[in-house]
Protein backbone atom coordinates (compact mmCIF):
# COMPACT_ATOMS: atom_id res chain seq x y z
CA UNK A 1 0.00 0.00 0.00
CA UNK A 2 1.38 3.69 -0.64
CA UNK A 3 1.78 6.36 1.80
CA UNK A 4 -1.73 8.19 0.97
CA UNK A 5 -3.74 5.13 0.37
CA UNK A 6 -2.50 4.16 3.72
CA UNK A 7 -2.90 7.42 5.21
CA UNK A 8 -6.49 7.52 4.01
CA UNK A 9 -7.06 3.68 5.75
CA UNK A 10 -6.34 4.82 8.78
CA UNK A 11 -8.69 8.38 8.39
CA UNK A 12 -11.50 6.24 7.24
CA UNK A 13 -10.94 3.77 10.21
CA UNK A 14 -10.85 7.13 12.39
CA UNK A 15 -14.15 7.91 11.21
CA UNK A 16 -15.92 4.78 11.73
CA UNK A 17 -14.71 4.46 14.89
CA UNK A 18 -15.43 8.40 15.76
CA UNK A 19 -18.95 7.16 15.14
CA UNK A 20 -18.96 4.21 16.73
CA UNK A 21 -17.91 5.11 19.87
CA UNK A 22 -19.05 8.50 20.77
CA UNK A 23 -22.55 8.47 22.98
CA UNK A 24 -25.65 8.24 20.31
CA UNK A 25 -26.48 12.06 19.29
CA UNK A 26 -30.24 11.50 21.27
CA UNK A 27 -27.81 10.48 24.64
CA UNK A 28 -29.47 12.22 27.34
CA UNK A 29 -28.94 15.43 27.57
CA UNK A 30 -29.25 15.50 23.66
CA UNK A 31 -27.83 18.91 22.93
CA UNK A 32 -24.34 18.45 24.34
CA UNK A 33 -23.61 14.90 22.62
CA UNK A 34 -25.46 16.98 19.39
CA UNK A 35 -22.42 19.51 19.93
CA UNK A 36 -20.01 17.01 21.03
CA UNK A 37 -20.66 15.16 17.76
CA UNK A 38 -20.73 18.85 15.61
CA UNK A 39 -17.31 19.58 16.35
CA UNK A 40 -16.01 15.94 16.21
CA UNK A 41 -17.22 15.19 12.94
CA UNK A 42 -16.14 18.21 11.17
CA UNK A 43 -13.18 16.75 9.23
CA UNK A 44 -9.46 17.79 10.10
CA UNK A 45 -6.25 15.68 8.71
CA UNK A 46 -7.46 12.87 11.23
CA UNK A 47 -3.03 13.52 12.15
CA UNK A 48 -3.27 12.72 15.57
CA UNK A 49 -5.65 8.95 15.40
CA UNK A 50 -3.33 8.64 12.53
CA UNK A 51 -0.02 8.72 14.23
CA UNK A 52 -1.46 6.38 17.28
CA UNK A 53 -2.94 3.84 14.60
CA UNK A 54 0.56 3.74 12.77
CA UNK A 55 2.71 3.58 15.54
CA UNK A 56 0.59 0.56 16.93
CA UNK A 57 1.00 -1.14 13.41
CA UNK A 58 5.11 -1.20 13.96
CA UNK A 59 5.27 -3.83 16.91
CA UNK A 60 3.56 -7.30 16.86
CA UNK A 61 -0.17 -8.53 16.58
CA UNK A 62 -1.49 -5.94 18.42
CA UNK A 63 -2.40 -6.85 21.73
CA UNK A 64 -5.39 -4.00 22.27
CA UNK A 65 -7.05 -2.06 19.58
CA UNK A 66 -5.61 1.30 19.26
CA UNK A 67 -8.58 2.76 17.53
CA UNK A 68 -10.27 3.63 21.01
CA UNK A 69 -7.12 5.42 22.32
CA UNK A 70 -7.22 6.80 18.97
CA UNK A 71 -10.65 8.53 19.72
CA UNK A 72 -9.42 9.65 22.77
CA UNK A 73 -7.10 11.79 21.53
CA UNK A 74 -8.80 13.26 18.84
CA UNK A 75 -11.52 14.53 21.67
CA UNK A 76 -8.82 16.02 23.02
CA UNK A 77 -7.92 17.35 20.07
CA UNK A 78 -11.07 18.68 19.39
CA UNK A 79 -11.64 19.91 22.78
CA UNK A 80 -9.01 22.06 22.73
CA UNK A 81 -9.93 23.44 19.51
CA UNK A 82 -13.46 24.09 20.63
CA UNK A 83 -12.15 26.27 23.84
CA UNK A 84 -9.65 27.73 21.68
CA UNK A 85 -11.91 29.38 19.13
CA UNK A 86 -14.21 30.72 22.17
CA UNK A 87 -14.75 34.51 21.66
CA UNK A 88 -12.38 35.11 25.21
CA UNK A 89 -9.53 33.26 23.08
CA UNK A 90 -9.31 33.73 19.35
CA UNK A 91 -12.58 34.32 18.65
CA UNK A 92 -13.08 32.24 15.52
CA UNK A 93 -16.61 32.14 13.90
CA UNK A 94 -15.56 29.51 11.74
CA UNK A 95 -13.57 26.27 11.28
CA UNK A 96 -12.55 24.03 8.51
CA UNK A 97 -15.26 26.02 6.43
CA UNK A 98 -18.14 25.24 8.97
CA UNK A 99 -19.50 27.60 11.98
CA UNK A 100 -17.08 26.64 14.91
CA UNK A 101 -19.20 25.19 17.85
CA UNK A 102 -20.07 28.47 19.44
CA UNK A 103 -21.63 29.90 16.56
CA UNK A 104 -23.39 26.99 16.02
CA UNK A 105 -24.56 26.39 19.06
CA UNK A 106 -23.91 28.97 21.81
CA UNK A 107 -20.79 30.02 23.95
CA UNK A 108 -22.18 27.97 26.88
CA UNK A 109 -22.73 24.96 24.52
CA UNK A 110 -19.46 25.15 22.86
CA UNK A 111 -17.35 25.27 26.81
CA UNK A 112 -19.95 22.04 28.07
CA UNK A 113 -18.93 19.85 24.81
CA UNK A 114 -15.06 21.09 25.02
CA UNK A 115 -14.99 20.14 28.64
CA UNK A 116 -17.19 17.19 28.13
CA UNK A 117 -14.72 16.09 24.89
CA UNK A 118 -12.05 16.08 27.20
CA UNK A 119 -13.40 13.97 30.26
CA UNK A 120 -14.80 11.71 27.72
CA UNK A 121 -10.94 10.88 26.43
CA UNK A 122 -11.00 9.24 29.92
CA UNK A 123 -14.37 7.50 29.69
CA UNK A 124 -12.90 5.64 26.61
CA UNK A 125 -9.35 4.94 28.20
CA UNK A 126 -11.18 3.31 31.26
CA UNK A 127 -14.25 1.37 29.20
CA UNK A 128 -12.38 -0.01 26.36
CA UNK A 129 -8.54 -1.46 27.86
CA UNK A 130 -8.15 -3.46 31.08
CA UNK A 131 -5.97 -1.87 33.79
CA UNK A 132 -2.73 -2.95 31.69
CA UNK A 133 -2.16 -0.81 29.40
CA UNK A 134 -5.24 1.37 30.61
CA UNK A 135 -4.18 3.03 33.26
CA UNK A 136 -0.63 3.94 31.60
CA UNK A 137 -2.50 5.11 28.48
CA UNK A 138 -4.53 7.84 30.94
CA UNK A 139 -1.46 8.85 32.77
CA UNK A 140 0.42 9.66 29.24
CA UNK A 141 -2.44 11.66 28.13
CA UNK A 142 -3.61 13.40 31.48
CA UNK A 143 0.53 14.21 31.25
CA UNK A 144 0.40 15.42 27.37
CA UNK A 145 -2.86 17.63 28.23
CA UNK A 146 -2.52 19.13 31.07
CA UNK A 147 -1.28 22.56 32.33
CA UNK A 148 2.53 22.02 32.21
CA UNK A 149 2.32 21.28 28.01
CA UNK A 150 -0.81 21.78 26.18
CA UNK A 151 -2.67 23.63 28.38
CA UNK A 152 0.82 25.72 29.36
CA UNK A 153 1.31 26.39 25.75
CA UNK A 154 -1.55 27.80 24.75
CA UNK A 155 -1.57 29.98 28.45
CA UNK A 156 2.18 30.53 26.96
CA UNK A 157 1.19 31.50 23.87
CA UNK A 158 -1.83 33.84 24.59
CA UNK A 159 1.10 35.63 26.76
CA UNK A 160 3.13 35.82 23.75
CA UNK A 161 0.46 37.38 21.76
CA UNK A 162 0.36 40.38 23.71
CA UNK A 163 3.48 41.21 22.78
CA UNK A 164 5.75 41.07 20.11
CA UNK A 165 9.42 40.65 21.53
CA UNK A 166 8.65 37.05 22.80
CA UNK A 167 12.00 35.09 23.06
CA UNK A 168 13.15 32.11 21.07
CA UNK A 169 12.94 30.29 24.73
CA UNK A 170 9.43 31.03 25.02
CA UNK A 171 8.51 30.48 21.41
CA UNK A 172 10.11 26.94 21.79
CA UNK A 173 8.08 26.41 25.46
CA UNK A 174 4.96 26.99 23.04
CA UNK A 175 6.08 24.76 20.15
CA UNK A 176 7.23 21.66 22.38
CA UNK A 177 4.18 21.91 24.35
CA UNK A 178 1.09 23.58 22.33
CA UNK A 179 1.23 21.27 19.26
CA UNK A 180 4.58 18.61 19.98
CA UNK A 181 2.92 17.71 23.02
CA UNK A 182 -0.25 15.92 21.88
CA UNK A 183 1.81 14.39 18.75
CA UNK A 184 4.14 12.89 21.15
CA UNK A 185 1.73 11.42 23.38
CA UNK A 186 -0.28 10.02 20.10
CA UNK A 187 2.62 7.63 19.42
CA UNK A 188 3.15 6.72 22.28
CA UNK A 189 -0.60 5.95 22.88
CA UNK A 190 -0.32 3.71 19.46
CA UNK A 191 2.99 2.11 21.22
CA UNK A 192 1.33 1.38 24.66
CA UNK A 193 -1.49 -0.54 22.83
CA UNK A 194 0.43 -3.08 21.49
CA UNK A 195 3.20 -3.63 23.71
CA UNK A 196 6.08 -1.26 22.71
CA UNK A 197 8.97 -1.71 25.34
CA UNK A 198 10.12 1.50 27.40
CA UNK A 199 13.35 2.12 24.62
CA UNK A 200 10.65 1.91 21.97
CA UNK A 201 8.64 4.13 24.12
CA UNK A 202 11.34 6.57 24.24
CA UNK A 203 12.34 6.57 20.61
CA UNK A 204 8.56 7.32 19.76
CA UNK A 205 8.96 10.22 22.57
CA UNK A 206 11.54 11.84 20.02
CA UNK A 207 10.12 10.77 17.03
CA UNK A 208 6.50 12.56 18.01
CA UNK A 209 8.82 15.64 19.34
CA UNK A 210 10.74 16.20 16.64
CA UNK A 211 7.46 15.31 14.29
CA UNK A 212 5.46 18.10 16.09
CA UNK A 213 8.43 20.60 15.89
CA UNK A 214 8.71 20.23 11.99
CA UNK A 215 4.84 20.50 11.72
CA UNK A 216 4.84 23.94 13.68
CA UNK A 217 8.16 25.36 12.25
CA UNK A 218 6.67 24.72 8.39
CA UNK A 219 3.43 25.96 9.59
CA UNK A 220 5.17 29.29 10.12
CA UNK A 221 6.94 29.19 7.06
CA UNK A 222 3.91 28.59 5.41
CA UNK A 223 1.71 31.46 7.02
CA UNK A 224 4.76 33.57 5.95
CA UNK A 225 5.63 32.48 2.14
CA UNK A 226 2.37 30.74 1.05
CA UNK A 227 -0.54 32.77 -0.99
CA UNK A 228 -4.11 32.08 0.96
CA UNK A 229 -5.74 30.49 -2.18
CA UNK A 230 -2.98 27.65 -1.43
CA UNK A 231 -2.65 27.69 2.12
CA UNK A 232 -6.98 27.39 2.20
CA UNK A 233 -6.46 29.67 4.94
CA UNK A 234 -5.14 33.31 5.36
CA UNK A 235 -1.68 33.69 4.74
CA UNK A 236 0.33 36.34 6.49
CA UNK A 237 -2.13 36.31 9.58
CA UNK A 238 0.40 36.30 12.24
CA UNK A 239 2.57 38.53 10.99
CA UNK A 240 0.33 40.92 10.45
CA UNK A 241 -1.07 40.29 14.12
CA UNK A 242 2.27 41.66 14.82
CA UNK A 243 3.25 37.73 16.38
CA UNK A 244 6.30 36.67 17.17
CA UNK A 245 7.06 33.20 14.58
CA UNK A 246 9.80 31.05 14.09
CA UNK A 247 10.48 33.16 10.91
CA UNK A 248 10.79 36.19 12.13
CA UNK A 249 12.77 35.46 14.95
CA UNK A 250 15.51 33.04 12.83
CA UNK A 251 14.56 34.38 9.25
CA UNK A 252 12.94 32.47 6.54
CA UNK A 253 16.67 30.56 6.16
CA UNK A 254 17.09 30.10 9.56
CA UNK A 255 13.46 28.55 9.78
CA UNK A 256 14.19 26.10 6.96
CA UNK A 257 17.08 25.00 8.27
CA UNK A 258 15.68 24.38 11.61
CA UNK A 259 12.66 22.48 10.15
CA UNK A 260 15.29 20.03 8.00
CA UNK A 261 17.27 19.35 11.28
CA UNK A 262 13.88 18.39 13.12
CA UNK A 263 13.23 16.16 9.93
CA UNK A 264 16.62 14.60 10.31
CA UNK A 265 16.31 14.03 14.10
CA UNK A 266 12.74 12.13 13.56
CA UNK A 267 14.18 9.87 10.71
CA UNK A 268 16.92 9.11 13.34
CA UNK A 269 14.60 7.96 15.96
CA UNK A 270 13.36 5.71 13.56
CA UNK A 271 16.46 3.82 13.10
CA UNK A 272 15.67 2.55 17.07
CA UNK A 273 12.05 1.04 16.42
CA UNK A 274 11.01 -2.31 15.01
CA UNK A 275 8.23 -3.36 11.97
CA UNK A 276 8.48 -1.26 8.97
CA UNK A 277 8.88 2.28 10.05
CA UNK A 278 8.32 3.31 5.80
CA UNK A 279 5.06 5.25 6.89
CA UNK A 280 6.02 7.43 9.34
CA UNK A 281 9.42 8.24 7.25
CA UNK A 282 6.98 9.38 4.51
CA UNK A 283 4.84 10.96 6.95
CA UNK A 284 7.53 13.44 8.26
CA UNK A 285 9.34 13.87 5.05
CA UNK A 286 5.58 14.80 3.56
CA UNK A 287 5.30 17.15 6.15
CA UNK A 288 8.66 18.85 5.59
CA UNK A 289 7.73 19.47 2.47
CA UNK A 290 3.78 20.11 2.17
CA UNK A 291 2.68 23.50 0.85
CA UNK A 292 -0.72 23.46 3.00
CA UNK B 1 -14.02 13.26 68.61
CA UNK B 2 -17.33 14.89 68.31
CA UNK B 3 -18.77 15.70 64.91
CA UNK B 4 -17.27 18.56 63.74
CA UNK B 5 -14.02 18.57 65.09
CA UNK B 6 -13.96 15.37 62.74
CA UNK B 7 -15.01 17.16 60.24
CA UNK B 8 -12.74 20.34 60.95
CA UNK B 9 -9.80 17.53 61.14
CA UNK B 10 -10.87 16.22 57.48
CA UNK B 11 -10.99 19.62 56.26
CA UNK B 12 -7.42 20.77 57.67
CA UNK B 13 -5.78 17.79 56.01
CA UNK B 14 -7.74 18.47 52.82
CA UNK B 15 -6.15 22.28 52.73
CA UNK B 16 -2.82 20.79 54.01
CA UNK B 17 -3.08 18.23 50.77
CA UNK B 18 -4.09 21.28 48.54
CA UNK B 19 -0.98 23.12 48.73
CA UNK B 20 1.27 19.70 48.65
CA UNK B 21 0.06 18.58 45.94
CA UNK B 22 -0.78 21.00 43.17
CA UNK B 23 2.05 22.06 40.90
CA UNK B 24 4.11 25.30 42.68
CA UNK B 25 2.62 28.77 41.97
CA UNK B 26 5.96 29.13 40.37
CA UNK B 27 5.67 26.35 37.97
CA UNK B 28 5.74 27.86 34.57
CA UNK B 29 3.88 29.22 32.89
CA UNK B 30 2.82 30.79 36.42
CA UNK B 31 0.08 32.15 35.33
CA UNK B 32 -2.10 29.12 35.09
CA UNK B 33 -1.07 27.62 38.16
CA UNK B 34 -1.21 31.02 40.40
CA UNK B 35 -4.94 30.79 38.75
CA UNK B 36 -5.77 27.15 39.78
CA UNK B 37 -3.98 27.50 43.17
CA UNK B 38 -6.15 30.87 43.26
CA UNK B 39 -9.63 29.22 42.72
CA UNK B 40 -9.07 25.72 44.46
CA UNK B 41 -7.46 27.74 47.97
CA UNK B 42 -10.41 29.57 48.10
CA UNK B 43 -11.92 27.86 50.88
CA UNK B 44 -15.23 26.15 50.49
CA UNK B 45 -17.28 23.69 52.56
CA UNK B 46 -14.80 21.11 51.48
CA UNK B 47 -17.32 18.59 51.31
CA UNK B 48 -16.26 16.18 48.33
CA UNK B 49 -12.59 15.78 50.16
CA UNK B 50 -14.22 15.21 53.74
CA UNK B 51 -16.59 12.50 52.11
CA UNK B 52 -13.59 10.70 50.34
CA UNK B 53 -11.90 10.71 53.72
CA UNK B 54 -14.57 9.29 55.64
CA UNK B 55 -15.67 6.87 53.42
CA UNK B 56 -12.06 5.59 53.38
CA UNK B 57 -11.97 5.36 56.85
CA UNK B 58 -14.72 3.13 57.23
CA UNK B 59 -12.58 0.30 55.97
CA UNK B 60 -9.50 -2.02 57.30
CA UNK B 61 -6.06 0.04 57.97
CA UNK B 62 -6.27 2.41 54.82
CA UNK B 63 -4.50 0.31 51.93
CA UNK B 64 -3.31 4.31 50.17
CA UNK B 65 -3.75 7.65 51.11
CA UNK B 66 -7.19 8.78 50.60
CA UNK B 67 -5.96 12.44 50.31
CA UNK B 68 -4.41 12.80 46.18
CA UNK B 69 -8.23 11.24 45.55
CA UNK B 70 -9.65 13.96 47.58
CA UNK B 71 -7.91 16.66 45.97
CA UNK B 72 -8.62 14.64 42.73
CA UNK B 73 -12.37 15.25 43.60
CA UNK B 74 -11.92 18.63 44.49
CA UNK B 75 -9.90 19.67 41.39
CA UNK B 76 -12.78 18.61 39.49
CA UNK B 77 -15.54 20.44 41.69
CA UNK B 78 -13.81 23.55 41.86
CA UNK B 79 -13.21 23.65 37.49
CA UNK B 80 -16.96 23.14 36.81
CA UNK B 81 -17.31 26.53 39.67
CA UNK B 82 -14.69 28.21 37.21
CA UNK B 83 -16.47 27.36 34.23
CA UNK B 84 -20.16 27.80 35.58
CA UNK B 85 -19.13 31.39 37.22
CA UNK B 86 -17.96 32.73 33.54
CA UNK B 87 -19.54 35.27 31.53
CA UNK B 88 -21.20 32.67 28.92
CA UNK B 89 -22.40 30.53 31.99
CA UNK B 90 -23.80 32.07 35.25
CA UNK B 91 -21.90 35.74 34.69
CA UNK B 92 -20.85 36.42 38.52
CA UNK B 93 -18.17 38.34 39.44
CA UNK B 94 -17.81 37.14 43.12
CA UNK B 95 -17.70 33.16 44.61
CA UNK B 96 -17.13 32.84 48.48
CA UNK B 97 -16.60 36.92 48.62
CA UNK B 98 -13.68 36.92 46.47
CA UNK B 99 -13.65 37.88 42.79
CA UNK B 100 -14.11 34.77 40.76
CA UNK B 101 -11.22 33.48 38.54
CA UNK B 102 -11.90 35.49 35.17
CA UNK B 103 -12.43 38.79 37.31
CA UNK B 104 -9.23 38.27 39.31
CA UNK B 105 -7.24 37.24 35.85
CA UNK B 106 -9.17 37.37 32.52
CA UNK B 107 -11.78 34.99 30.87
CA UNK B 108 -9.19 33.45 28.53
CA UNK B 109 -6.53 32.36 31.78
CA UNK B 110 -9.93 31.31 33.68
CA UNK B 111 -11.24 29.08 30.59
CA UNK B 112 -7.87 27.54 30.96
CA UNK B 113 -7.43 27.21 34.72
CA UNK B 114 -10.70 25.53 34.47
CA UNK B 115 -9.32 23.05 32.03
CA UNK B 116 -5.95 22.46 33.43
CA UNK B 117 -8.05 21.51 37.25
CA UNK B 118 -10.01 19.17 35.07
CA UNK B 119 -6.81 17.40 33.43
CA UNK B 120 -5.05 17.51 36.57
CA UNK B 121 -7.32 15.50 38.86
CA UNK B 122 -6.46 12.66 36.16
CA UNK B 123 -2.64 13.43 36.70
CA UNK B 124 -3.42 12.88 40.63
CA UNK B 125 -4.82 9.96 40.25
CA UNK B 126 -2.57 8.06 37.84
CA UNK B 127 0.64 9.34 39.73
CA UNK B 128 -0.32 8.74 43.29
CA UNK B 129 -1.69 5.25 42.91
CA UNK B 130 -0.68 2.19 41.38
CA UNK B 131 -2.96 0.68 38.44
CA UNK B 132 -4.85 -0.74 41.31
CA UNK B 133 -7.27 0.84 42.47
CA UNK B 134 -5.98 3.74 40.20
CA UNK B 135 -7.67 2.78 37.17
CA UNK B 136 -11.08 2.22 39.14
CA UNK B 137 -10.37 5.50 40.18
CA UNK B 138 -9.83 7.47 37.02
CA UNK B 139 -12.85 5.27 35.36
CA UNK B 140 -15.38 6.17 38.33
CA UNK B 141 -14.04 10.21 38.48
CA UNK B 142 -14.47 10.48 34.24
CA UNK B 143 -17.76 8.83 34.83
CA UNK B 144 -18.96 11.19 36.95
CA UNK B 145 -17.73 14.23 35.64
CA UNK B 146 -18.44 13.42 32.10
CA UNK B 147 -21.41 14.39 29.73
CA UNK B 148 -23.77 12.05 31.11
CA UNK B 149 -23.34 13.08 34.35
CA UNK B 150 -22.00 16.59 35.99
CA UNK B 151 -21.90 18.40 32.57
CA UNK B 152 -25.13 16.82 32.01
CA UNK B 153 -26.26 18.16 34.47
CA UNK B 154 -25.06 21.57 33.84
CA UNK B 155 -26.54 21.32 29.98
CA UNK B 156 -29.69 20.40 30.99
CA UNK B 157 -29.99 23.15 34.28
CA UNK B 158 -28.83 25.80 31.44
CA UNK B 159 -31.87 24.75 29.27
CA UNK B 160 -33.82 24.40 32.20
CA UNK B 161 -33.19 27.97 33.18
CA UNK B 162 -34.84 29.38 30.06
CA UNK B 163 -38.40 27.76 30.73
CA UNK B 164 -40.20 28.44 34.00
CA UNK B 165 -42.17 24.87 33.45
CA UNK B 166 -39.36 22.31 34.04
CA UNK B 167 -40.64 19.29 34.60
CA UNK B 168 -40.05 16.62 37.89
CA UNK B 169 -38.09 14.64 35.74
CA UNK B 170 -35.90 17.07 34.12
CA UNK B 171 -35.22 18.63 37.84
CA UNK B 172 -34.53 15.27 38.83
CA UNK B 173 -32.12 14.72 36.02
CA UNK B 174 -30.48 17.93 36.92
CA UNK B 175 -29.95 17.08 40.97
CA UNK B 176 -28.74 13.38 40.01
CA UNK B 177 -25.99 14.77 37.70
CA UNK B 178 -25.04 18.43 38.63
CA UNK B 179 -25.22 17.65 42.23
CA UNK B 180 -25.14 14.29 43.33
CA UNK B 181 -22.79 12.86 40.65
CA UNK B 182 -19.95 14.27 42.75
CA UNK B 183 -21.02 13.47 45.61
CA UNK B 184 -21.18 9.61 45.04
CA UNK B 185 -18.46 9.79 42.93
CA UNK B 186 -16.52 11.04 46.30
CA UNK B 187 -17.71 8.25 48.51
CA UNK B 188 -17.00 5.32 45.95
CA UNK B 189 -13.43 6.78 45.57
CA UNK B 190 -12.59 6.66 49.22
CA UNK B 191 -14.19 3.43 49.24
CA UNK B 192 -12.11 2.12 46.22
CA UNK B 193 -8.19 3.68 48.33
CA UNK B 194 -9.26 1.46 51.13
CA UNK B 195 -10.17 -2.33 49.96
CA UNK B 196 -14.48 -1.85 49.61
CA UNK B 197 -15.84 -4.39 47.89
CA UNK B 198 -18.21 -4.10 45.68
CA UNK B 199 -21.31 -4.72 48.07
CA UNK B 200 -19.66 -1.71 50.32
CA UNK B 201 -19.32 0.17 46.75
CA UNK B 202 -23.05 -0.45 46.28
CA UNK B 203 -24.07 0.66 49.71
CA UNK B 204 -22.04 4.02 49.35
CA UNK B 205 -23.32 4.93 46.07
CA UNK B 206 -26.48 5.16 47.25
CA UNK B 207 -25.32 6.97 50.25
CA UNK B 208 -23.64 9.51 48.46
CA UNK B 209 -26.72 10.21 45.83
CA UNK B 210 -29.29 10.60 48.43
CA UNK B 211 -27.09 12.44 50.73
CA UNK B 212 -26.43 14.87 47.39
CA UNK B 213 -30.30 14.84 46.71
CA UNK B 214 -31.19 16.36 50.34
CA UNK B 215 -28.38 18.62 50.09
CA UNK B 216 -29.67 19.70 46.59
CA UNK B 217 -33.41 19.81 48.02
CA UNK B 218 -32.34 21.43 51.30
CA UNK B 219 -30.60 24.39 49.12
CA UNK B 220 -34.07 24.73 47.03
CA UNK B 221 -35.83 24.77 50.72
CA UNK B 222 -33.75 27.49 52.43
CA UNK B 223 -33.69 29.83 48.60
CA UNK B 224 -37.50 29.95 49.70
CA UNK B 225 -37.43 30.18 53.00
CA UNK B 226 -33.85 31.81 54.64
CA UNK B 227 -33.46 35.73 54.90
CA UNK B 228 -30.05 36.61 53.03
CA UNK B 229 -28.38 37.14 56.31
CA UNK B 230 -28.92 33.62 57.33
CA UNK B 231 -28.12 32.12 54.30
CA UNK B 232 -24.83 34.12 53.34
CA UNK B 233 -26.15 35.02 49.55
CA UNK B 234 -29.08 36.40 48.12
CA UNK B 235 -32.23 34.48 49.06
CA UNK B 236 -34.66 33.59 46.78
CA UNK B 237 -32.69 34.13 43.87
CA UNK B 238 -34.12 31.15 42.14
CA UNK B 239 -37.86 32.12 42.36
CA UNK B 240 -37.07 36.02 41.33
CA UNK B 241 -35.08 34.35 38.30
CA UNK B 242 -38.57 32.33 37.24
CA UNK B 243 -36.94 29.20 38.10
CA UNK B 244 -38.29 25.98 38.23
CA UNK B 245 -37.30 24.73 41.25
CA UNK B 246 -38.16 21.84 43.93
CA UNK B 247 -39.99 23.91 46.22
CA UNK B 248 -42.29 25.21 43.17
CA UNK B 249 -43.20 21.62 41.88
CA UNK B 250 -43.79 20.59 44.98
CA UNK B 251 -44.58 22.97 47.16
CA UNK B 252 -42.51 23.69 50.92
CA UNK B 253 -43.92 20.95 52.48
CA UNK B 254 -43.60 18.58 50.14
CA UNK B 255 -40.15 19.56 49.30
CA UNK B 256 -39.33 18.67 53.43
CA UNK B 257 -41.37 15.56 53.22
CA UNK B 258 -38.30 14.70 50.17
CA UNK B 259 -35.65 15.37 51.87
CA UNK B 260 -36.87 13.95 55.14
CA UNK B 261 -37.36 10.65 52.48
CA UNK B 262 -33.99 10.73 50.96
CA UNK B 263 -32.43 11.20 54.66
CA UNK B 264 -33.93 8.08 55.66
CA UNK B 265 -32.68 6.09 52.95
CA UNK B 266 -29.15 7.53 53.30
CA UNK B 267 -29.27 6.22 56.89
CA UNK B 268 -30.85 2.95 55.96
CA UNK B 269 -27.76 2.48 53.46
CA UNK B 270 -25.30 3.23 56.18
CA UNK B 271 -26.37 -0.36 57.78
CA UNK B 272 -25.06 -2.32 54.94
CA UNK B 273 -21.09 -0.43 56.02
CA UNK B 274 -18.77 -2.19 57.77
CA UNK B 275 -16.82 -0.11 60.31
CA UNK B 276 -17.87 2.81 62.77
CA UNK B 277 -20.84 4.77 60.22
CA UNK B 278 -21.32 7.87 63.37
CA UNK B 279 -19.48 10.27 60.97
CA UNK B 280 -21.71 9.81 58.07
CA UNK B 281 -24.95 9.33 60.12
CA UNK B 282 -24.54 12.72 61.47
CA UNK B 283 -23.39 14.55 58.22
CA UNK B 284 -26.72 13.58 56.63
CA UNK B 285 -28.44 14.47 59.81
CA UNK B 286 -27.05 17.80 59.77
CA UNK B 287 -27.01 18.81 56.10
CA UNK B 288 -31.10 17.92 56.67
CA UNK B 289 -31.46 20.20 59.55
CA UNK B 290 -28.58 23.32 57.92
CA UNK B 291 -29.98 26.93 57.83
CA UNK B 292 -27.13 28.21 55.45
Amino acid sequence: MDFSTQFNYYVARTEKALDQLLPPAATRPARIHDAMRYSLQAGGKRLRPVLVQSAAALFRAPLHDPLPAAVAIECVHTYSLIHDDLPCMDNDDLRRGRPTAHKQFDEATALLAGDALLTYAFELLTHHYPADPGFALVRELADAAGSRRLIGGQMEDLLAEKKSDATADELEFIHLNKTAAMIEASLVLGGLTSGATESDLAALRVFGRELGLTFQIVDDILDATADSATLGKTAGKDAQAGKTTFVRLHGLEGARRFAREHTARALASLTKLPGDTAFLRQLVETMLVRNH
